[in-house]
């Protein structure tokens, strides 16, 4: 890896002036949203609205082009129909931009002679600048000021997460969606068609960022695989990398075809490439933001050996299934714990073995405390996932449940944080979403808010145990195939919660 | 199957009068809180607490035993400590109570001592009274205003699906979550370690049942395996029989026996069971439920050959991957209809081929439309499946994207409807959740609207595009194994939608 990566992605990220090229005063045309949006945003340095149509666009002189503005421009944003991009790349050269986000879509992508068109641009890059797409959305960068499209309500918190996605949609769907999981970025990049900077690039620039603790990225067809693979493999040892890799089925290749004009590639050698290079596999867009969670809050001695408490037999035997099934193991606890627990939990419709059937939705904190306590003093126990569902009966018919045991609620949440604490051992909350009704929309209020509570602890927690599971098991097999992660210079992901 | 099965279930489904074994004030206890549920869920025939230490119990007169109540008896509900259980139960058979639920815990699944209190059980049932039970929740059954436990707050409107579940958790779950789907229930019966009733007596009545369109099931390990299958395969002729086989992995099959006492079963056995019989396999909870409602609105007609359309070449590319894993295939469309699309999107930033990426998340009514009917036209599409993200833009700070077009939101909810209708092809909806912040709750409340309506008219709708494709090629493949349904005596499900 080379060590100026820091220096040539500073304009990208953190530039001090914008030119925002085809700028436009109709807020619905991509280009005139992107303005308003970078400007509702809070962008910090100068904005340049390039068009030569107007004197002035959203309160703002407008320039004719890129070189007629008076100072330097260190970024700018092209959004002008495709046919004219080369040019207004050649004005940016010659202006002395050092990056240039292309949104226009139209090239490689749809056939021959958008890929000529696109040849142009290649030919430009070359040339001296820098070039993310086209056919993009860009980079949302909250320290640098800068969103995506459309991206105005994005968090202006940054975070210790980058994404690198080749498709614009699931740039913006992540940053928004994994919100709610407690996630917030370094970056985000939609590349789109990489004619200049791919995968690979933002990838080597991402392992140097200091704020970028964890890479996640959708993947459709990398453009030198190559490069890729052995950078994942480097950046994978100091940094967790999570691919989502689309496009492995004969339909999905199809698709990416007239996406992202990329090889899709083929089960075999991703299944390879994620065996050599050590990056996390996910598949889906849920996995991904679930397997981040996981990273951002679990420790690198997440084990494997799970206790599953909840209430219900069918829960232990799904949980058990679902453990299984990804690798985690459930073993049964030592006879004195399984004892003690004998004594706390009612003598018949429970269980004491592991998964743990409390036997009731609703229980005491005393109960919950007791039962979390002695599963965590297991000595072949690594790691807890415990389900709650109190949210469920805090309101309709089902009120009473919970409202006659009083303090309940907030005892109980605070259980799993003393545990925690107490234990040094990674707990896992799992709160399932009940009836999704019109009507019943307070019970999903009541269970935000206690994964909001969780997560701000550094507590992950997930609608179901299968997802649970699944995002734990990535982590035990990340730092798991790592004899001693310290000496390979693992860096652990230190915990941004309130209780560490 | 014996015809007599409708006779003998009747006073289990709709028993006149009940006696409540074990009945207490107290609604902390499991008696208790049944007594109260059954009262307040409105079941409209003659209740008899029976407790000896009481007079009354909810304002009703209590007797010492079943023995005491002065007139006849249909049902009992029996919830009292294990080892009085037989003595009950003999009691119940001497008054000659027809059937009874057994909810009390700690027989088999509890070892030797529990097996040998369970077989006196057995040997009373043999003598002339039928068993639900024992460790179980009992019967939900809405037209005979019998709810399960705790289900004060269950639906009282009757519905086409039965459930039969070994977990008890899992019927309360189910029939309490599945409400938002548009599922509404005939029967739903936790029957837990199964003494005298068990899987297959419940399915060879749903059989006969007129109520009962759809059977679902939640299996741990069948009590007679040879008898089940072969019903199972006679059934799943008239009737599609949805089971979720779980504990089939080693430390699930190890929860299954401290759970309910059964054998879980191995892999190759449950594989070779679903390809003879001809049951549609589901894998969690939430896939049991997709699936039943995409069997309750997709006509036997539903094909293979899958139309996508949504925003995002991402979008386009993962879709195509999600129907290819599950078998649907996605063929490009004819020409003339590739062409009459390009005329309708943008020639940028979209794609024509299918999946259609229509290249923004919000597009006008007019052009969805267009879309929509173009799918649906083409000849080598048999059903099409839709995303739709307005609910993503209707607050906040993307809000002035919806609001500025207008009628859009109504117009586009009714475009589906308008199409489906139009062409007599299947649409399912795909409305993703976006955001799951405390904050953006409001977002939540609108797609619930929006589903609830959906579903209203018999369109199913899904929060991803990956459980819609698995719940349409479950329906494809059930019907699809048939070479003419009507020939095999198939009964299609009558929507009990509003459009149709």
């Amino acid at each position: 890896m080379t060590c100026d990566k820091l220096a040539e992605f500073e304009p990208i990220f953190y530039p001090k002036s914008v030119a925002v090229i085809g700028a436009s005063a109709n807020e619905f045309k991509f280009s005139g949203r992107y303005l308003r949006t970078l400007l509702d945003f809070g962008f910090e340095g100068k904005v340049y609205p390039v068009n030569p149509r107007e004197t002035e666009v959203a309160g703002l002189k407008a320039y004719p082009t890129v070189l007629d503005i008076p100072e330097s421009v260190d970024f700018a944003i092209i959004s002008v129909p495709a046919k004219i991009v080369p040019s207004v790349l050649e004005d940016c050269l010659a202006k002395g931009v050092k990056a240039v986000e292309i949104f226009t879509a139209g090239f490689s992508e749809t056939g021959k002679e958008g890929r000529i068109l696109e040849e142009e641009l290649v030919k430009i890059t070359k040339r001296g600048i820098r070039a993310i797409g086209p056919n993009c959305f860009g980079v949302y960068c909250p320290a640098g000021r800068l969103t995506l499209l459309p991206g105005a309500d994005f968090s202006t918190e940054s975070g210790l997460v980058a994404l690198i996605s080749q498709s614009g949609g699931y740039a913006q769907e992540i940053a928004r969606e994994a919100i709610g999981s407690g996630i917030r970025f370094s970056k985000v990049i939609s590349y789109g068609n990489a004619c200049d900077l791919n995968e690979a690039d933002f990838l080597e620039y991402l392992a140097q960022d200091s704020e970028t603790r964890i890479i996640a990225a959708y993947i459709e067809g990398p453009r030198d695989g190559q490069r890729f693979m052995k950078l994942v493999q480097e950046v994978s040892k100091i940094k967790p990398v999570i691919i989502w890799k689309a496009g492995l089925t004969k339909l999905g290749a199809r698709a990416v075809s007239s996406h992202t004009a990329s090889l899709g590639g083929e089960e075999a050698t991703w299944s390879a490439f994620f065996k050599q290079t050590g990056a996390v596999r996910v598949e889906s867009k849920e996995e991904l933001i679930d397997t981040t969670m996981a990273f951002l809050d679990l420790p690198p001695s997440t084990g494997r050996r799970v206790a599953v408490i909840g209430g219900g037999g069918g829960m232990g035997v799904t949980a058990a299934d679902a453990c299984s099934y990804v690798g985690l193991n459930v073993p049964t606890f030592p006879c004195e714990i399984a004892e003690q627990l004998r004594q706390v939990l009612p003598p018949a419709g429970t269980s004491t073995r592991n998964p743990v059937d409390v036997g009731a939705p609703v229980i005491s904190p005393q109960v919950f405390q007791r039962v979390l306590e002695m599963a965590a003093s297991a000595e072949n126990i690594d790691t807890i996932i415990a389900t709650q569902t109190i949210h469920l009966f805090m309101s309709g018919k089902m009120k009473g449940l919970v409202e006659a045991v009083g303090t309940l609620v907030e005892d109980s949440l605070q259980i799993p944080l003393a545990i925690g604490r107490k234990f040094g051992k990674p707990i896992i909350m799992v709160l399932p979403l009940g009836s999704t009704e019109v009507d019943s929309l307070d019970v999903e209020k009541v269970r935000r808010e206690f994964r909001e509570f969780y997560i701000n602890y550094g507590i992950p927690a997930y609608p179901t145990l299968e997802r649970a599971a699944r995002a734990v098991a990535h982590v035990v097999r990340y730092y798991g195939s790592c004899r001693s992660p310290f000496q390979l210079g693992l860096v652990w992901i230190i915990p941004k919660r309130k209780w560490m």
